[in-house]
């Protein structure tokens, strides 16, 4: 943050700017969400690697941006697509305007993002962030197709991961790279840093999801279970359990059958086998290979904020 | 179809071929959408304006297949946004599969249609298809804001109908210049055309939405309707009625509370007022502006062909 902090600003200000339109329900569902408290992981990480690349211009600002403007039309539909009522610790936008506003602002946010591309003019630029948007959708349709498969190997399930979540990450950190026209070591190193450090972030995310602590950052307890989400902690548990386990996962998650008390149930069979623990420990595995990427970059203030980056993902469980 | 019939086959391959991915719920979804009986009138539109500009090469059948990927995806996403239920006589894809996969298989067509693109490697085209993309998404929140508005002005109306409708037409027509280097003049010329082809279209459809015609289509009439949209024909009605009509409008559509009967008092109603039949008078003033747009390309097949388009847009309803 104290490496990129102006620019950080200069991607907020060019955020706000972008997301005008004559359709005024436009800026104010894209402000609602825009504006509620989100980390800005990944136009971060586009700005600290451009940085570590010795890049001094301002193509990263726009480009980070848009990186966002991704990250945003993906969460507005992922609400629609997962009915949630809450993201950060606020009514999401499909519960203050309905579904119709989320998928369409979504499809402006997208589109907006291609125009700041195109406006960039790298279309080595666009190549990776319509990949990387082609893979997202990809990803977040193999987790409906996986949903309540609580027998997915463990493969599988970081199949879906590295396309929903960490082919932002990847994308975000690789044109880093791209813009100091690096060539393509450093962009498939960056590459490479951006999709472990995602594959770890949403390892965390999971296990945080049935993690007491995740009640004091104004998110709720189990909305993956109740959505009766596959995610590593459960398919750890399932393989590590008896078979009255199991069969208490099959009823939760494959049959969505739920009671009152399944979700205290659920978390005392988690921490019986470890599975919380488990699944930050595998967390680590991809964060170590996040940070051993950066390992041909040189030394200095912008590769520590990067693997301070890695840190803050995993270390935000306690 | 005649003058472009083998480009078109091309295309439709195209269509196939870079709709499959590795999450097969894709091609199946997608798949179901693009064979569902559709005239593949945008794509026709860049083969036929890409032959008027001379240029003889392969790189439309790509692009072609791009601008069927956008529409496609906007589709989708619009049969989600209405609650649609059926579309040109086959159950829509939300309903077989539900929202969810529809918005997501919306979202991985697109990031297709830029993948597409960025192969082709025009920033040109990038550019009138980004800016046409989210045109379409302001077009449809201006739609969802202006919904129940029986009072909208037809300048405001045509407004949305303009970019929810015709900013694909007008790009789907400007690329076929741009593939073939012709310059601004010819870019703007294509453009126009398309922009109000694609207006005098929508008004076609607004008025088949009113027209016994429609069900020899395997269409159900009254959906607009029955959705309280507020299209041109209503808009005319409701200026043209008395007090007794205009209450009618303001009960079905603005506060959408309606009876069985409802939908033949409104065909009554319309018919009445000319409604349907000026609303057509509207569309071909459109087509006649159209037509005119191409005037300054040499007559010969392709130049007929594009006349023929709008000619057919406008004489379907008959």
């Amino acid at each position: 943050m104290q490496l990129v902090g102006d620019d950080l600003n200069k991607v907020n200000h060019t955020i706000l700017d972008r997301m005008e339109s004559r359709a005024p329900l436009i800026p104010q569902l894209a402000g609602h969400i825009i504006a509620s408290g989100g980390k800005r992981l990944r136009p971060l990480l586009t700005l600290a690697c451009t940085r570590l690349c010795g890049y001094l211009g301002e193509r990263q600002i726009g480009l980070a941006a848009a990186v966002e403007f991704i990250h945003t039309a993906s969460l507005l539909h992922d609400d629609v697509v997962d009915e949630s009522d809450m993201r950060r610790g606020d009514a999401t936008a499909n519960v203050l305007w309905g579904n119709q506003p989320s998928v369409l602002v979504g499809d402006f946010l997208f589109s907006r993002a291609f125009q700041i591309m195109v406006a960039d003019g790298s279309l080595e630029v666009l190549r990776v962030l319509a990949n990387a948007s082609a893979v997202i959708a990809e990803g977040e349709v193999m987790q409906l197709e996986t949903l309540n498969n609580v027998e997915l190997p463990e493969e599988k399930y970081l199949e879906v991961v590295s396309a929903k979540t960490a082919a932002l990450f990847a994308a975000a950190c690789r044109i880093g790279a791209v813009i100091a026209s690096r060539g393509s070591v450093e962009e498939d190193a960056l590459e490479s840093f951006g999709r472990n450090l995602g594959i770890a972030f949403q390892l965390v995310d999971d296990t945080l999801d049935y993690s007491e602590h995740q009640a004091t950052l104004g998110k709720t307890v189990g909305d993956d279970f109740r959505e009766c989400k596959v995610t590593l902690p459960v398919l750890l548990a399932y393989r590590r359990g008896d078979d009255d386990e199991r069969n208490f996962w099959r009823r939760c998650i494959a049959d969505g059958e739920q009671g009152d008390d399944d979700l205290n149930k659920a978390m005392e069979i988690l921490q019986r086998h470890d599975a919380l623990q488990d699944s930050i420990e595998r967390a680590r595995h991809y964060g170590a290979m996040a940070r051993d990427g950066l390992g041909t970059f040189p030394d200095g203030e912008a590769k520590r904020a990067l693997t301070d980056v890695v840190d803050f993902c995993i270390e935000r469980v306690y």
